[in-house]
């Protein structure tokens, strides 16, 4: 049997072959990530002078390496491989440490060309004999932020620890993420795991993500997929998942022109999207419509309660925005807009100026421009006391008269209050706009509550979680 | 009949009553705003005391000033009306020179008390009599960077020319948009003018968008509606604009809930909203979606010829991001993939690596991670030199290997040598991701091309302008 792919996240000892010293090099860049991430284990750069990386001594094979060295990451030309499959054979034969290797080099089958198709099965070959597991040729990599292993060649990720895990077919949408995170108000999201898996020689995407599903440190996970000759293992393997915890996954090859793209792509066949999209509804598995929803899907299944239900209340210092998040909402589908008793109307009156509109329609208030940094926070607590609301969408905009930064800490001091008598509800904070806000967003943030920028995002964000709610009930029913 | 609304957005001296020397005032941040907008004009803070406001001296009445004052900007208390008035008949006794009041201060008609609405009618009624217009009460005010105005309290605004103009029924919304605009990569969006019309006590929103619609300044008309009880009126007159030059609406209230809260904000009757939604198209007005995509489209307007159809090429160094792309062409419902001759695919084969995917499915290149900085840009030319190409969506991940800002200059180059030869098509980068991008943003922004972080918003964007080639096609044939 195959050794779990498990393991490769957490190696003792790695070594980087093709590792230089030249900083516009992937086997520089994998020296210099492994080295951010704060990696624990032996870290041995692999270059044919043996020159050192990034102050790391280097060595000039594998199979000289001292320490332990469980895992591999191929950096150096595909030319190259009869020489490297020598070396680890070499040190196989003496050691037989090595349980994994990942190949982020390109050249290989993905060419299509017989060279290509010679070099990737030489290589996996040898580990198939050897009993190593493969991820690549041709991927981006792994990240573990828990046993700090980074082997990608991705500049500017910031690695946080956090409950969100990826795995994706295509290297660049999950490099995307991954670096867009870091332009985030707090400058980072935290996350468990990413892998990619490139030409899928021996670890393919559904490995991925039942390894990823069944990790217990992945509180949501999320995919990015082009499909699989395996359609239906593909589909069961992430309904698998989503039995134990929320999957959200970005499916490409919706449209025919799409899928003609995603088979010259990864020589995926995208199937009929149908037959995903129906699989995924029978699984509880949440289907996002880009990129960008996808990220804002996993940070707010990762920061925030799932509530109990749709009814969603929206507090909003701001008319027009307001109005706008109402409309949205009521494209959502399956949220609506709570009744408050008279009793906390009368307290969102008391806590907000006199020119507020309070339950106008119901399920709304707008307390104005008006509002200070009390007004906000009181209100939004009178609103999450009510037994009618399960979620809250926050809005307001800068004004002069706000002390945003204020607001933010005394936001964060409330709500962890509420928590302690057991009221947790999810609240996003809807904070417009611009350079203006950051300092504010950063405090939410740095606090634990994601924030957005615009409300049909925390719209579609929550729509995901009480998608989520809905489809757990039907399951325990 | 009424003085012209458009005298008001190039006044020959502006007294802002109520100006104040405590940052944390409207008053102040009026004064504030019209400096950094580099007001030439007589600029006059008026407050009781006489107090000095940011270097200027103080005066404690408009009859008093000494100088042509053509504007006046109220921010002080609704309360202080009478005075106010007093004040002013005084003024246009002596120099009759008031060509138009601001009214940015809240407590009026919007409270649905008798003393708000007594004020208001008190203002209104001075104003009819002696031949000024009113804008407000309520209202955040107007700017116009060509005669360098700006009588907002909206702190963080970059006055930047360009030829996007914004009418907006919500303060906030608007707000919203020029607020953000600061956080773009270029960290400025060029426009010409905006208004906001608050209670619309004598200036409406028809009155504006048809002031902003004659205005040769202006290129691209946005507007935020929440709806008018003159709905045909109103239509209408944004129809007139469409007739001229391109229109985008956000029209909200699409939903029961929402027009309902559109009620309760401004008194707006939304109506149904397949009126307007039948009447916009209608009129070949430009509907958009979201606060995002108006913002978005309005750019893509300014910055962009017009594409002569919606045959659009994709060109992509990421497979994961142009798949996703493709798919969202294809939801766009008005583009479609050009078949360029074999000759420009061979062109884009010797401008590739040799590894990239090309024409495979038409109108789609990936020219994979592997490409540099020239082998961007000349398959870009040689994609643009095609005849059946209307547009380009340009995809890029930020590699190591890639030298991105050098790539931005050598566009910008190569986008102004084919336009000397008359080739002129729209090109939408969409720069993937985060921090690490903003420097290449930066420098495509200042060179005019506005850039995007995903492609689903240059689609949209590319979208509405052929929809808008499409409309003028109509009413040309």
């Amino acid at each position: 049997m195959a050794r779990a792919l498990e393991e490769i996240f957490r190696p003792a000892g790695c070594a980087i072959v093709g590792a230089s010293a030249n900083p516009s090099k992937a086997g520089h860049q994998i020296v210099a990530n492994m080295l951010a991430a704060g990696y624990e284990g032996g870290l041995y750069p692999v270059n044919p002078g043996g020159e050192a990386v990034l102050g790391l001594a280097g060595i000039s094979s594998v199979s000289a390496i001292a320490g332990l060295v469980e895992l591999v990451v191929l950096a150096s030309p595909a030319a190259t491989t009869a020489a490297v499959v020598e070396d680890l054979g070499h040190r196989m034969d003496a050691r037989a440490d090595i349980k994994g290797i990942i190949c982020s080099a390109a050249g290989y089958a993905e060419l299509g060309t017989p060279e290509g198709r010679a070099f990737q099965e030489q290589l996996a070959g040898f580990c198939r004999q050897r009993g190593i597991r493969l991820i690549g040729p041709n991927c981006v990599g792994i990240i573990d932020t828990e046993s700090r292993v980074d082997t990608t060649f991705i500049a500017g990720i910031v690695h946080a620890r956090g409950g969100i895990s990826l795995a994706s077919q295509s290297g660049a949408l999950g490099a995307w993420l991954l670096m867009d995170w870091s332009a985030t108000p707090a400058g980072r999201v935290g996350f468990h795991r990413f892998i990619t898996v490139g030409n899928m020689a021996d670890v393919d995407i559904i490995e991925g993500i039942a390894t990823l599903g069944d990790d217990s440190r992945t509180k949501v996970l999320g995919l990015y997929v082009e499909g699989s000759p395996e359609a239906r293992r593909l589909v069961e393997a992430v309904g698998a998942v989503a039995r134990t915890k929320p999957v959200l996954v970005l499916k490409v090859g919706r449209s025919d022109d799409g899928a003609r793209a995603a088979k010259s792509h990864t020589g995926s066949l995208a199937g009929t999207d149908a037959l995903y999209e129906g699989a995924f509804r029978q699984f509880g598995v949440l289907r996002v419509a880009s990129p960008r929803e996808l990220s804002d899907g996993l940070r707010a299944f990762d920061a925030l309660p799932l509530p109990r239900g749709g009814a969603t209340f929206i507090l909003t210092q701001a008319g027009g925005p307001g109005i706008f998040c109402v409309d949205e909402m009521s494209a959502a589908g399956n949220l609506g807009f709570p009744v408050v008793t008279e009793a906390t109307k009368e307290a969102i009156r008391r806590s907000a100026p006199a020119i507020a509109s309070v339950c106008e329609p119901e399920g709304h208030a707008d307390i104005t421009a008006a509002a200070g940094a009390d007004h906000h926070v009181d209100s939004l607590e009178a609103i999450l006391r009510d037994d009618a609301v399960d979620a809250v969408i926050f809005i307001t905009v800068a004004t002069l008269f706000l002390d945003l930064s204020g607001m933010a800490k005394k936001l964060l001091d409330m709500l962890a209050a509420l928590r302690v008598e057991g009221i947790d509800k999810p609240v996003f904070p809807v904070i417009l706009s611009g350079a203006w806000v950051l300092p504010c967003r950063r405090i939410l943030e740095e606090g634990g509550l994601p924030t957005w920028d615009s409300p049909e995002r925390a719209v579609r964000a929550l729509s995901l979680m009480v998608e989520r709610t809905h489809s757990t009930e039907r399951v325990r029913t």
